[in-house]
């Protein structure tokens, strides 16, 4: 394809992205599609010949965007607000019309760059300690994976260098909470340490936050077990309620044995941007490592998880390679630079910051706040309206802009008649979401289904939720089909 | 940022992009700058307000341009091909307008789907077994690590459900090759095996490939010093000298000690798209796994790394999380659906497919199949003319679209004067790229340096290579500075 002909086409696809997001509000929220159906729509083979540009474009009217929940939409409450700004889609597609090769400072230096520069923005942004240093990764999961990885070579005292996890004597030990999101399990399952090696520390029953007196007690236990403490993944904003845990005191805990704290706050991570919000994060100078995504609340299109470092050389002594023909040739050269592929995984990176470029300097910060703050207005709002509201509960203190509630039906015993709950909650949320109108998360909570319902999607106003409150407060009435 | 501003920006940015890729032949092919340049030429402070988009676009010239290795140039012949076809760009265009979060089947079903089907048809395209499990991920680092990952926990018994790598009794041991890339050793300590624990198995010292009956010796003796092999990574095309590795024949040694077999074809995967090539694998039907990233020659632009495993079931059973907040509420659903989570790191994931799909759809095969075959011809025209003049030698097998070369100034004994030929050949490589005319790579082989020039810019015609090579011998003459 030739400059003018991806400008023609370029044209008309602008054109399609900018009438599609139009009419994104009048769509329905869920996908609208059977498991397999959007494979059957498409053609079994590769075409040897070129296919018309119209073609392929009214495919993904056709095929594409019914198989699509629409995250975009201002009637999306689900999982967590997953935002992709006008603003920020720009700088994804500067990034991809450059076709620029990250792997080296060499091969881009503006990639590089312009990454050091835009998290150092979003570093002074919310607040954390002026000599951290950070990193963009493609999601928090990475990120965690990442941190344990380089809190497990701390401990072990640098053992890739020798034989690895599998000589380390005494067991390295991992703590978070059974709150924390999955991707933590499965980060310490991929980094060796093994299901026995995880401790699920104790929340608090009303907050679910993490219990440090709690943590206290684990790491002693371990201690006096023969096994060493070798990191904590603190929750600030967990995936079922919201919880934030205490990072303060987490910190002073884990000091004690020089364990690791990551924080997690992927999704509280946007909420730093405003200074009220800050105390989320209290005590973090003490930690390790603390990822957030951009690319949820605040809004830069995914992939865009930001992983800061209090010692990058930590990252860089884990990750590091150095093959000849990746170097300069010149060597008084090589030392100036950061070589971000030593913090990371992978060596080949996109160029990601500029996306965070188009989105910070086109939307500018103060409207990007703006929006934070109408949303956690909306969810304060929100969760008023449920908790005065008979046979309604909110089952967790809203700590930003997710409510996690049940309607209890009159008559029905929460204590003895619990499967019919989950039946009955398992019900309306089905129904929300089949009819289109609106999205939300149904979720386990101590055991019993729970809704939870997360405020954010940029398009979403007050209006939007008194809609919702609305729907749901029909829906629940509706009898069982 | 509203459809309309977007509508209006994108139509510059699309000007823009097609503007940009014109000029391209034309700049220099090394990023202009020196360390800091670009970071000193963007404001300290994120902006409080909008700034108007011409602004934003117009630092896209002023300050990244400069900063890019401009490797969509017909004068690039360095690393390896890192083509970004705008076809693709189009299909990465239309993936960041939809904004579509990927991170169950429910969440995304054509981004799930589209997936399926396009990793189907390039595995028909490449021959590989009809059998086996595509997905795409970021880059060959982390598929090889995701194949480690996976081999370490079917060597270990599944370890990771229990005390983890470190509980493990008997060594795990990896093989490769020195010529393997940098990302395997990496993903080897990532992965927790230890450095003491991988092999660089010798290769030949002509073809620089793994020699079969040199792994069975060391695979012997681990297992007479009661370790386990546990997996060979085989290359095929290195990144020093796109040597192959016997798939075959390492795959019948590794067989009998279950050893999991990854084909590492990162560079090499594009050119099984071409039937004569297919040989390049033969045996592959054997292994465990193989990757290769149609974003280096075929040119699906970055990053777009392709994983194919025999049983994906390997992949799941070290992958799978399964909170309640992933789940559809329909539990009868669950099962009937791929959910590619679990086959990588990642949660959430970009709605890459649509690049492929694009890419494919827009050039069609047969294009790309005719321009791969062009920089066959044109690095086996090259080699030849190097071959034949004196003072020149090509220093490896041709397997693909790699040279590697070295100029032997008449009068310097490489024998004894290694030094002054080192020197000698990072000089001229050196003026070569600072030149800004052509841009290629040294690398060193058996410890001594050497430059590759690696064909298949998409935009690289024979004039190129011509040209190329005229710099060449030009610039071996002229005097050290």
């Amino acid at each position: 394809m030739t400059p003018e002909e991806f400008r023609a086409a370029g044209h008309q696809l602008v054109d399609w992205i900018a009438d599609h997001r139009g009419r994104i509000p009048d769509l329905p929220v869920a996908a609208q599609v059977e498991p397999g159906q959007v494979a059957a729509g498409l053609a079994p083979h590769a075409p040897e010949t070129p296919e018309p540009f119209e073609k392929v474009l009214g495919d993904l009217d056709r095929v594409v965007v019914p198989g699509i929940t629409q995250t975009q939409s201002p009637h999306f409450f689900g999982w967590f607000p997953s935002n992709a700004s006008l603003a920020s889609v720009l700088g994804d597609v500067a990034s991809s019309g450059l076709g620029a090769l990250g792997i080296t400072w060499q091969s881009a230096p503006a990639l590089t760059e312009v990454e050091q520069v835009v998290v150092g923005w979003l570093r002074e942004l919310t607040g954390l300690p002026d000599d951290w240093h950070g990193v963009i990764q493609d999601t928090a999961s990475t990120g965690i994976l990442v941190a344990l990885l380089a809190a497990r070579e701390r401990a072990s005292g640098y053992s890739a260098a020798r034989g690895g996890l599998q000589a380390q004597e005494r067991p390295l030990v991992v703590y978070t909470t059974a709150q924390a999101h999955s991707s933590t399990p499965k980060a310490v399952l991929l980094a060796g340490y093994g299901q026995e090696n995880l401790r699920y520390v104790e929340v608090d029953t009303v907050t679910y936050a993490m219990r440090p007196e709690a943590l206290k007690l684990a790491m002693a236990e371990d201690v006096a077990a023969g096994r060493t403490p070798a990191a904590v993944v603190a929750s600030v904003g967990t995936t079922g309620t919201t919880a934030v845990d205490p990072v303060r005191e987490i910190v002073a805990v884990a000091a004690e044995h020089r364990a690791w704290v990551h924080v997690d706050a992927a999704m509280a991570g946007s909420a730093l941007l405003l200074p009220e919000m800050r105390s989320l994060v209290d005590g973090v100078e003490g930690a390790d490592s603390l990822g957030w995504n951009p690319h949820k609340w605040m809004g830069t299109i995914l992939d865009c998880s930001l992983l800061y470092v209090r010692d990058p050389d930590q990252l860089v002594r884990v990750m590091s390679t150095n093959p000849s023909y990746l170097r300069s040739g010149r060597p008084e050269r090589d030392g100036d630079v950061v070589q971000y592929k030593d913090w990371g995984i992978p060596l080949g990176r996109r160029f990601r910051a500029l996306k965070l470029w188009f989105h910070l300097r086109l939307d500018g910060v103060e409207a990007i706040r703006a929006r934070l703050r109408r949303d956690l207005e909306n969810a304060r709002w929100f969760a008023d309206q449920v908790a005065a509201e008979p046979g309604w509960r909110v089952l967790a203190p809203v700590t930003l802009q997710t409510v996690c509630l049940r309607h209890e039906p009159a008559g029905l015993d929460p204590a003895s008649e619990g499967a019919a709950l989950d039946a009955h909650t398992l019900r309306w949320a089905g129904a929300v979401n089949d009819g289109g109108r609106a999205f939300v998360t149904p979720a386990v909570l101590d055991g019993r289904w729970m809704v939870r319902v997360s405020v954010g999607a940029e398009a979403t106003e007050r209006a939007d939720v008194e809609e919702l409150w609305a729907l749901l407060k029909e829906v629940v009435r509706r009898p069982a089909a």
